[in-house]
């Protein structure tokens, strides 16, 4: 499959970058780069384009011969991005895209274009990055009627108030941070407006309700009125604040808005903190899903572009677990008997003199360092519950330890020893 | 397209009712039921079987030449479930199923026979009810390279964790009555044990990182060993105990296994309660993305059924919003402007006497009533932040309120009126 990639900035960069190293994913055939283009062929790039054909123009790129899909990383409603993705469709060309505005506002009209040149037109890229929440809803879901969509869809302000509540700062302050970090654009404009969640919220209404994307009707209202003494009151009272996306189906037809809420605190939207977006999807029969992940950057947008890439094989039948049996080599291989990791440790002691110092001499032994010990009273049957988190050891370690305490201090029923999972 | 349905226990009767009423839904085509099996012909059933053709055999049905797809939703590794569905692709037929023991354990061997019959073999509906996982990992992570899953599985065990927690009873007391509310089987051991969720997670880790599934080499352990003891002192501790199910990528092949681990509270996996699953999904570009929603019930797996089933209408070029253009007629239209909900009020009152008992009294007249109210300290302005949470009231109640508040006691700076979404 030939792509031609227009726009090189970080997803454009990112997604070359996975295309190079194809052979770790699970494509179901071999993706070539044909040909790139955007607006500086010298511009200092993380990836060599050099290999690549080049091209001044994306409307040029778009119609050529040897481009099977056409990839749109270029942004903005109008204009070029616009011109280059008809000429594509125009041309019988599938695409795919990352542009937000440019669906939210046009998509309609493309979608008919694709739909009469009998070509694809995918765009999950679009719709909170890595999330593959497009094609969730498009086709996972087509077999339930959905209800409510509800979402956090701009890591900018998810993570400026986020950062304002948790640090107790200003709105200004935390954004020119932001800025500076380069966790914000220049121009935030789109982002604290509420704008950038309203054009995702407009696209994944359309495809919930099966409704005529009418761009105009979405009403918006953004981050940039919310102080900390909104969010520090809100919070005192078991809320937080978060703009939200919604669209939801009326009597009247599709309602889509972004503004800012109030979420009592256990809210399943009120606890996704910094720059996640995540998406909570209401419909009959299939009750309430809600899918959380990075919602923009080079990696997780490379990786949904290259997802709808992926799909342009169009294989007639798609192997049951995704590839063919004969690529299925991986073996299945039984978990290592001795694994590194901090361990929770319960045991229970007789309630006698010595026997904690037994447990903790065991340890010590075994080079097992004690993170958290808490014993509790000794109970009627004169056993003493005690639980241990251990810092990162060799389970082997523990369970020589364990056997050291059998000798020592008979422990009363069979400890407990559990992993402890790293936080994430 | 023509189905035949096997098995018309909860899943299978909410299929049935699916189909019947599918104008609602996003089908790409007409679903008709050609055929029906299952144990008993005259149990009583939520729906009416008697339109539909009756197999006593579901094996005769999958081979029946008046279905295009053969639905399996009877249950079971081996036995009649297998038979039928062997005899299905055999015949030629697509196959969709619910059944993560004949997928964990005979899946290669099925998507082989798919492969040289070029027919679908769909299993969604297998893993995770209806969260949409198995169509996440084969698809639309096609362009990331997977290193790890990690995931709540069964929902049961969360379930009864959960509850022991919460109210703090032993295991038994908990799953006794589970078993009375219909929650947890009448045996429950494929469930408590793990081996349900050691099935599901099988089949995402032979997806996820294309490997040669081998349920034998699933090392499994159950929930049924941990006590509430455990619990409580994992989380006076700041910790969780969850049964979690894992497949991750290491140098020798990839390692699955089920069993209790402990998280940090703020672990996304810790916060998971009832009887959800989850499933986090961790890959390179891709970051990491966590699914969550129903695990099981009739509802959910229908849905995941039936959004097998819509793929199986297979149009050359899938529309853009999932719909041909002419099917979008629903209109976006703008948001009442009167909501009935709780309401956020937060205004600086000046710091003089009486000023908080105007704005009481302003929303007295409006027929506002307050859940809660807090007002701190005047600032160095000589203004008070008072913030009001609302019974649920129209917002045009609100607004008339502020307007009375203005003439009595003109608040500083504009008042900030946010929506309260309620809890869920």
């Amino acid at each position: 499959m030939k792509i031609g990639i227009a726009g090189l900035g970080h997803v454009g960069c990112g997604l070359i970058e996975l295309v190079e190293r194809q052979q770790n994913l699970r494509l179901p055939g071999e993706v070539q780069i044909t040909g790139v283009s955007a607006r500086s062929q010298s511009r200092n790039r993380p990836v060599d384009i050099s290999p690549y054909r080049w091209f001044d123009d994306a409307a040029t790129l778009a119609e050529d011969p040897d481009v099977d899909v056409f990839v749109e990383l270029m942004g903005g409603s109008d204009g070029p991005a616009k011109f280059a993705v008809e000429t594509a469709l125009k041309a019988g060309k599938h695409v795919v895209t990352a542009n937000k505005a440019l669906i939210a506002k046009h998509g309609m009209a493309l979608a008919r274009l694709a739909e009469e040149k009998q070509v694809d037109l995918l765009f999950e890229a679009a719709v909170a990055g890595g999330i593959p929440v497009v094609r969730v809803l498009r086709d996972s879901l087509a077999g339930t009627e959905v209800k409510r969509i509800t979402g956090i869809l701009n890591g900018t302000c998810n993570y400026l108030t986020t950062v304002m509540l948790e640090q107790g700062r200003e709105y200004d302050d935390v954004l020119a941070e932001a800025q500076r970090l380069g966790y914000a654009e220049a121009d935030p404009t789109l982002d604290v407006s509420g704008m950038d969640a309203a054009h995702k919220a407009a696209i994944l209404s359309a495809i919930a309700f099966s409704a005529d994307l009418d761009f105009s009707k979405v009403s918006v209202s953004g981050i940039d009125k919310v102080s900390l003494l909104d969010l520090r009151l809100a919070d005192r009272l078991g809320y937080r604040i978060k703009l939200i996306a919604e669209g939801v189906l009326t009597d009247e037809g599709v309602v889509c808005r972004v503004e800012p809420l109030v979420l009592p605190a256990s809210h399943p939207l009120a606890r996704v903190n910094g720059s996640l977006n995540t998406v909570r999807i209401e419909g009959d029969p299939v009750g309430a899903i809600t899918l959380t992940g990075p919602g923009a950057g080079a990696g997780p947008t490379a990786s949904a572009v290259m997802g709808d890439v992926a799909k342009m094989f169009r294989p007639a039948i798609r192997p049951a677990f995704g590839r063919a049996a004969h690529h299925m080599g991986r073996p299945f291989v039984q978990g290592a008997p001795t694994e590194v990791a901090p361990f929770f440790l319960r045991v229970y002691l007789p309630d006698q003199p010595g026997a904690l110092a037994a447990l903790t001499e065991a340890l010590a032994k075994e080079g097992v360092s004690v993170d958290k010990l808490l014993q509790e009273s000794g109970e009627e049957s004169g056993a003493a519950p005690v639980v241990i988190v251990t810092h990162r050891c060799p389970r082997s370690n523990m369970q020589a330890a364990l056997e050291r305490l059998e000798k020592i201090a008979k422990p009363i029923d069979a400890p407990r020893l559990i992993r402890i999972e790293a936080a994430s």
